[in-house]
């Protein structure tokens, strides 16, 4: 694996942060369970100590939450992505969020660098849930104050809470690696490995000096009949960087990468925000197709998961950014302008 | 403009109604001002009477309404669509909503065929409202406990509601409509004609034989630079089938037509649920690069605004028939299966 | 007409700002397009300057809002009232709220000089609205913290909120500039127009030297009958004035009007806080019968609706004060005393 | 006193009930401890039984409140008038809503004859409680799904419950028994005895032939000055019939009583739904100024606080068909018409 | 271990229910996967058929719910106890209410057979969450119209509802299989197994013909102290019943046996409705110390953690029973008379 | 009787507080009519003055409250417990609450020393009501933020709040007082004097030097047979001090006294926070079987109640200390460590 060094968000000059700029009185991180590294991270980023909390499990498996620093009249941040176990991750930030709350924290931010559940945003059948609502639902019934989400899988999921919603992008972090690489923008096509993600793709692509577009279009043409992969959009001899908000099962993306070197693709990259890597993604992934395979740290890799192709990058430096602006009620859109 | 006689919604067999088979004592729907036709075309489907209602607007523009009959303990729907004039339909059913909960109402469901604002449905830049979210929000706490929607323009949006929202899709009228043209699949070509819109594109290619899929993809390429339309796929001598919810100005769907004619495609039709039809869309969509536009009633067409290429077909007796199961408590989502 | 330059509220002495006196770091005042005249004259009171804001309506009749500069954090004041087309400036207010409570502001309050629907307050029969509370909880559903309103037609509306509301009252800019008028106290009445004005002109009464009060009795004595006008009180040689809190069509205020003099006053001015203006309003206060018309500028007079009897007060420098007061946190209630 | 034998509510023909007409198997009313006989009175009209409760007061005062029959899945009524002691009388009010929805009612219609605290429905000075919103709020949030209420001091206040309100008038009841007294028309003048009566006072005129209005004005004119009464409009050789909807002290009824027999009237009748009577209340209006003073049973009147001039309608009736009514889903404001 | 065959809970005679006696046409019974086997049991004694659904775990976890029959206008009964693993659990039933209620149920009941997170109903420290609370709002949230409980660790629970909750009492089975047992009275002593449990214990000895009453009472003297286990009362020579509400790591009422056997008991038995069972409990309870081990089936046993002196009394006629009564909108409580 | 002087509640040196040391300028503390006393002590220990408010009742019992000074953008307190009358103690918090809302109070904290109705916290029969949440929902409805209790009755009404708060315990108060008893622990023994209240009288052992612990346990045998008291534990010889959080009527703690005496107890104690003092409590408590009774002023006591052996402490000192670090944001928690 090619660990990222020193990279991150490259924020520009004017970020540089003193150490006497801010007021951390009443200013407090806590770090669930989920990605301590990251939280970790942050709080280096800002020059601030997470605070001691206590968070255990009994032996039946219920979440015990204890805060060991007062939070009284603080402006609190609970970093923790509900990434997989979901149902752990998440129940431990709502206890998390309801500890505050009755400890009188002063306003409550969830900071949620990957939001679980956040495919099930719609119904496609008749009597399903719509969990990602039900989610959001959740954290605003137990006290939060404000959301920071990164890369939610669709931007309606925002208008799901009432509550201020910070939304920030781990994609100007995986454009500014791209751009060390150095590939010629005539050699570049991005390709959406499914029609739900033409839009982002687009978007990335535009970012890539307009580079063109490609999408993968799989079909099932019937009950027991082989699914058929169609390409729409040329690749032959060309660079494709294929763009997803997430890599689960890694199915979609490794089946869109082979038909990109069938139809003649010289190289292909993975790039996501976020790495669930549920079995079997790493073989598939790992599988000789993807030149490197791009993700950020929302989700912590887990070290048997580490392939040599993997590039993590670090979302540490843009959310400890927006934190300090949350905080000091500067502009939060501005950092993507 | 070609009337779709006797079209609408081609009902299975099983889901033709019998005058004594529904108890209609506790029902009652009423219309709003915004499309009293699609109201009494559902109310004739239904085999009832629309409601007694006075609504009327002061000299000073404010909407003053009340029910001319009793509804207290039935099962109230109000059909109005929200289509432009968007605020003042919109005020009207709010204001409508909170009379039939201050009569007594036992449920009131908002039977809205186009959902205005619901473009609305995400923050692309910073600072901007979610005016979907928040007019789901309007008319939930006005009272209403259900939402019978018609193509709303992202599935998301049903999340927006936390009371339950019945789903129903005007895609299989306007298919039905086109397969009695008799088209060759093996001529079609599903054009989506924006990058937004390439999963709806595809949903509708699957229905018409598995037809092949194409996008129309425009990108600015710098400030003082025209833009410029790609196509992704390919049309040549091809029946090009554009889709789309809804048509508003016209302007993405015409330019997409004008890309497809020079592109090689033989004709091109245009369909969608929503027929906005804000100017200048008579005038492009009249202008000859269309074949035939097949819209359906969810928004009233005016007279004037009819041309000779424009098929309107009718979601009445689906609505009709969706009203009567959510009366009769049984399955809606079996109708699509 | 009359402009009463240099008028507005004279406030005491005390109330004479100085630049320095305040902190408006965190401040932001937008004006909605209903009444941007009034809002300029309240920043311009209060030294300030009105925040950018971007509000649009697209080609189909929605609006969008976009604030140009950052409110988080931030007491934000949206002035706006909801006077004709009342719809669409309310929903225009709707939004507003949304787009600040999402972009993080830390207070929202609703300046509404003039609140629609307001008379809609009460049901006077079966099965109506009650569209006043109606449109006081859908300010509060879409995330306001506060209203300041200036005379609502009826107190208890202030209860149809449980948000605080800060409620002002045009008339001392009136009574000031009645004073002015110098007319001996022995030669006056004040009238209601109305048996259900009788405590407000009653009010106003008592502050112009406890002048004497009449009151207008219209009765329909059946149903082909045409309405007879008593006078209860005495007006015989007194120039009378006239008190509402607004004037709509001024049929009721007309008619009053004619009876007075028919009863012998010598003469009859007209006095209201809201000029709602709808037509023919213009030809019966224009018609001869009143010395002049005394309103405020809560509501914009357009300016073909000018007439030489009407002169417009202003409540900028009233507004303004209410404003600094409530973003200082110091007594609003004291204006008055 | 002069108990009005067989009166109460002349309900039309059609509203003689008959035993078998209506389902009661779902229906339990209950009464508190405030006006038990009215309550005994409404279950008598209806046919029904009361329903079996146990109310006490431990010896801290606090209230204890257990059912002592099942109302799963039933219609309840609670009869409970807020009359002095309205603290007393609303908390045992709100343990009862309470313990019914822990006890799975499937409606709550809270039945208060008298709202307390219906004169607190607006601030007057800075600074104050909207007590009668308070109270809507408090009845709403214990879990009541209805309000059954008599002559709300302001129609506004039904405004303070988004639950529905259905709002009877003991006005017919009062207005049956005046014409019972044979007065001649002409003979008459309805009185309101302050300003803020005048509506209510005109409307009853109105159902009185048409009669007359006059309006005692009582102003305090400085601080030491006694508080001067006049009398807007004329009462000479006429019955003055004194309107307002609650006697409570009865001060500004008696005061007003002795300036229309100053101003030559020739008899005074008080009439008024809801019968506060605090002291002393009974001193005033049994000495002499009053030829009779008609009220209802709204609140009970003690034995001892019977007095010669006092006649009792009975408003039981006119409850319980509105009872019935709302039980019955049929219209209630048609037995207004 | 000994199953007690054909026991359950004995219902008096008038609760064998005939097949036609109940409507089931709107009453659906689904089970989550938490305790299939007591909800089937449960479908048994009601002579019903669980209702269809597809529950399953993606790859990375997140739970997917699908009803697979039409719930619109039913009453809806969910059966699943939030054991361990209780966040899983929770989250499954919270999904599956939220798919219930947008499929337009009538009603939903969730019937929690054990309630997860009771013990966190309190603060013992600052800072601390109260997850128990937490747990009744998300349910509350969610969209659950009532609770059916079995035993809830603390009465006060039932309070952290606003939705009705129907509280069921697992101990008649308990003590109707004591009873089976035929052991003297005098010999009998009840024993709680810590202080926060006497009062549990005191009802439980009332029932067993009013038998003594100890109490062990365990306290650590310092920190590096041993903790210290003291009886209070007398226990020699008797059976020692003692009784918890759930046995967890059975730490607690493993220590107090082995003090009750100390103090001469001649026989320990352990009662409890929950049996949560966190490892070292099976090691423990299976030592000798026991006579046996009597719990129900609110949470399933697995097999491995079988033990001779283990028996399993069933809650499924009595939580049956229970369901029939809600839905039948018969009393509750009088299955405890 | 003996007053404590100078008592109350001893805190460590570094809470001896300066009085430049806070800042009060947006700190405003009011006090109902409940218990002026105790508000006057906490605000001298504060160093502050009480705010002027205007509370009368009229003379129809209900309540105005008009705050005579601003509280705009101020952090209010308000000391009431709902003692007995407690309807109307309760009634007057709301009014009270309510005025500080609508009056634009930053954050309203309510004070609550005694919560009335903590008793009523479960259902121990079916359909009763559980008027501990009822109240905490009113409170909650009304509008205050944080609630500041001492002592209440189960620790599990804190999580009948959603908003913050603060629990205080009276328990080192009096601890600290019998300290100054030297008496010998050895001599001591703690007695609950229900199976109720174990718990709280452990909690109090452990902290006298883990004294003994001796429970009274009262039984009614059948329907006509009296009481019995057992006492589990032993008293012989040995101080007992019975633990209770309230004495109302003072039976129980009476009754158990006596037996403790029987059981050949030396001196028997009866310590509790709060004196309801119902009567017959003075008789009981005075008659003898008492060495010394202990209270707190969280509920008054009246003059006439003093007898000679009982001893009031004060809790001003720690509701004052609590106050401060609430304003300030600092640990509350920290106070009992």
């Amino acid at each position: 694996m090619q660990q990222a060094q020193g990279m991150g968000f490259p924020l520009p000059g004017d970020f540089v942060k003193m150490d006497d700029e801010h007021d951390t009185t009443r200013l407090r991180i806590f770090s669930g369970t989920a990605n301590l590294a990251l939280a970790k991270e942050i709080a280096c980023y800002m020059g601030v100590e997470l605070g001691k909390i206590n968070i255990k499990r009994f032996a039946d498996g219920e979440i015990y939450v204890q805060l060991k620093e007062s939070v009284r009249g603080c402006d609190v941040f609970l970093v923790q992505p509900t990434c997989p176990p979901a149902n752990e991750n998440l129940m431990e930030l709502l206890i998390m969020i309801d500890a505050c709350r009755r400890a009188s924290a002063r306003t409550i931010t969830a900071v949620i660098p990957y939001f679980g559940y956040a495919r099930a945003d719609r119904k496609t059948h008749g009597r399903e849930s719509i969990a990602a609502k039900l989610v959001a639902n959740l954290i605003t019934e137990a006290g939060a104050n404000r959301v920071l989400a990164c890369d939610l899988h669709s931007g309606q999921s925002m208008g799901y809470f009432d509550i201020p919603v910070d939304h920030v992008y781990g994609q100007p972090v995986i454009l500014d690696y791209l751009a060390s690489k150095v590939i010629s923008s005539q050699d570049l096509v991005v390709v959406s490995p499914d029609v739900g993600g033409v839009a982002r793709a687009r978007a990335f692509a535009k970012k890539l000096s307009d580079a063109p577009l490609a999408i993968v279009d799989k079909r099932r043409q019937g009950h027991n009949v082989a699914e058929v992969m169609n390409l729409i959009g040329d690749v032959k001899g060309k660079v494709a960087v294929m763009v997803d908000d997430m890599i689960d099962t890694a199915g979609t993306i490794t089946n869109g990468a082979a038909l990109l070197h069938q139809e003649g693709a010289r190289e292909v990259y993975a790039c996501s925000t976020h790495a669930v890597f549920s079995p079997p993604a790493i073989e598939r992934l790992s599988g000789g197709l993807f030149q490197e395979v791009i993700i950020t740290n929302t989700i912590p890799v887990k070290e048997e998961n580490y392939f040599p192709q993997l590039t993590v990058l670090s979302v540490a430096n843009l959310l400890g950014e927006t934190i300090w602006r949350i905080h000091d009620d500067s502009s939060v859109s501005s950092i993507f302008q």
